[in-house]
């Protein structure tokens, strides 16, 4: 069975989604909406949806909607008016502290029942660290060891309750049995913290960890932690290679390579023909201001937007891989994609405002399901993050068009089997690293 | 109007209340539990309910029900299921970093639709120190320092967005007016933060600001920021002294002292009859187990449990004040309640047991209102902060029979006449602090 992951924003992931008649420009900040979203993506039964995040208001506000409310926050909002889909949050390792986010996580666990994920980032960026004491970025290698620290520590702070601890003997007036909590007493480079958490183990013993990040460093936190990986993956080929490496990669770490699901990310406009699925891209593209694109772009190139002329190719010296602090994948990736299909600026400019590097894919549901398929089948995903360029239309066809397709190849659930979000992807509930084993008789 | 506020603690404010028989052990972790108790409050017409909070594992679990949910996380829960009724969570201002905490209460207020307060502490105790990096508790004047940073700092980042700047201009493409964005640029002491926030200024323009330290440096933040007061008074007298002295600080400070709501808590035990009231209070104070209570005590005052007798008095030879670094003024109302009333070291224990240094009574609805009545009427209180000892009955009882005979004699709202927390609070939303006026003509 192949998974499926609504990975929800604002109006849409299409950055001009938001002028379309049919969308309130202001959903970004309606609970309402993402509540109505949340609805369809369980109605389509896919097992989780995702919110990206970083700390920090991006680029203009002129170009797009702007501002997001915190997603543990906002998804515990949507826990309360759903029953099964998972509920996965973006939270950065280099702008929280451990203690306060592995509770707030362990809290939105037990909320939902079990639906808690955490996409872990380190957040690239200088503006993101110029809102929390910085004057600079720290270096990329610095980022990941904390962010491993921090993880090792937060699954120290799940597992600091033993999932026997609470009694609640009201006979002998004893709620709870001390000898059961684990005190955390971890001593490490970037964090000194003594535990134990103040709530108890939840329903999945911890939230689901899943991971995005695609440059070296981040391949190895994945293969060593995530237990979903979303990915930009733009061919096949591309998608095959980072699939098999990955899992690779888990097997080295010793974990088994199927406990490691991977979701590239597919932005699919969908049309009852496929002229009218075009027709919904031409018209999302029309709708871009390029002025504003262009000069994200130079930010992320780190170049002058002088450089860029919109109906010419990239310049020719761009900086390595190796010189970017930031999201560095993500930079190689739109530097290969320009590349390879010798798009102009403008042309480049329309496929990042789709899908931001992802996938765009414009067609019939028919269409749509058999490039799914063709993917899976291919041993390049085991499942898909679904990013609508609109919403909430986008998803709404998804779920009523796209999904019965994949349910009658038997490719997808008809209902949930679980109640958990590592139930739906097929994951055993985490043992307690801590919890000793009773003696042999 | 006098104004009420629910302040929520799992199965009771009563440290045996879970021990009843009608009582959940496993409340604390249950949202459902919640949800009911925020329900009922806002079938009463309460002005608010409230979470206190610290990030750390108190004590024992053998006690009572212990680890509690993250609290800006649960009221979004909670938002989820009422509709009028504000939702103030405590937030420590020593283990947060503002640009995220005041994210996420300007999340919570957007996503209730106005109804979000921060009830501001700095935090006591060693261990919830060594659980962020720390070896000792910082003190007691940096704490607050701190804290007036981080009040300041975050009044900043919340009026970082005009009103005016989100304009949803699809024709023209243009979605917000960067030029009504107020980056932050704050440079403190202890924080350096550019902004502006990620998220536009919320319904109330900013939550709705609590305190509830009693020490001089809590008093001075709070004449200077509180907008509502909880407070722990034993006796009529001082809490007109408490509600004098806060008021003239206020008009110290050059603020409206109309606009400081003062709330006492009151813990009422509730009957039928006065009998069946004391009976209530005394069959929970026999489920207390003295033991636990007594170490708690005795790390309160700063002493070894082996010198509290629990059938004498407290020792003659206690520390000062001035000598605590932790909840002072907490110390020296539990001193000075024991000494006037010469309480036995197990007699102390059962009123701390009640209200942990909040007024405890007992009797019919009838006299609750009275006892409500005399202060409010006195000079003492602009409202009350309810603590039921037992949830949800306590609650129950309060709502069905004591909120009736406010509301007939006229001291209580029987609707709500307004949508937002500081509507109920009598509370103008205040202006944004960095819009430009517009140029005289």
């Amino acid at each position: 069975m192949l998974h499926l992951n609504a990975f929800l924003m604002g109006v849409g992931h299409h950055e001009a989604a938001w002028r379309l008649p049919e969308s309130d420009p202001f959903a970004q900040t309606d609970v309402a909406h993402f509540q109505r979203l949340a609805r369809i993506a369980e109605r389509g039964k896919l097992d989780s949806l995702f919110l990206a995040d970083s700390p920090v208001l991006w680029n203009s506000i002129g170009r797009r909607p702007s501002g997001t409310l915190e997603p543990t926050v906002l998804l515990t909002a949507l826990a309360a008016v759903t029953e099964h889909i998972g509920l996965i949050a973006t939270a950065s390792t280099t702008y929280n502290e451990p203690f306060n986010l592995a509770r707030r996580f362990a809290s939105l666990d037990h909320i939902s029942g079990g639906r808690a994920g955490w996409n872990i980032v380190t957040t690239a960026g200088v503006d993101a660290a110029r809102n929390f004491n910085l004057d600079e970025l720290p270096a990329h290698r610095d980022r990941y060891e904390r962010a491993a620290e921090f993880v090792e520590l937060s699954l120290k702070l799940w597992d600091s309750w033993d999932d026997d601890a609470p009694l609640g003997d009201k006979e002998a007036g004893r709620w709870g049995d001390d000898d059961l909590l684990y005190p955390t007493e971890h001593t490490g480079r970037h964090f000194r913290v003594a535990g134990p958490l103040n709530v108890p183990r939840s329903p999945q013993g911890y939230p689901l960890l899943v991971q995005a990040g695609s440059s070296e460093d981040g391949k190895e936190l994945a293969a060593r932690y995530a237990e979903a990986v979303f990915t930009a993956q733009q061919t096949l080929a591309e998608a095959q290679a980072f699939y098999r490496d990955l899992k690779q990669r888990a097997a080295q770490a010793g974990r088994d390579p199927d406990t490691v699901k991977i979701l590239p990310g597919i932005v699919p406009a969908i049309g009852s023909t496929e002229a009218e699925a075009l027709a919904l891209e031409a018209e999302l593209d029309r709708l871009i201001r390029p002025e504003y694109a262009r000069k994200q772009l130079a930010t992320t190139l780190r170049v002058d937007p002088e450089v860029l002329d919109l109906d010419r190719e990239l310049p020719a010296d761009l900086p390595s891989e190796d010189e970017i602090e930031g999201a560095k994948s993500r930079y190689t990736l739109i530097v290969t994609l320009a590349r390879r299909e010798r798009l102009t600026v403008r042309q480049l400019i329309g496929r990042l405002g789709g899908g931001r590097g992802h996938r765009t894919f414009a067609g019939t549901p028919e269409q749509v399901a058999d490039a799914i398929e063709e993917w899976y089948r291919s041993g390049a995903a085991d499942g898909f993050n679904i990013m609508p360029p609109v919403l909430p239309s986008g998803l709404e066809t998804f779920v009523d068009h796209v999904v019965p397709i994949l349910q009658r190849r038997g490719l997808f659930r008809t209902e949930y089997t679980g109640t958990t979000l590592r139930e739906h992807y097929g994951l055993p509930r985490p043992a307690n690293q801590f919890t000793r084993q009773p003696a042999a008789v």
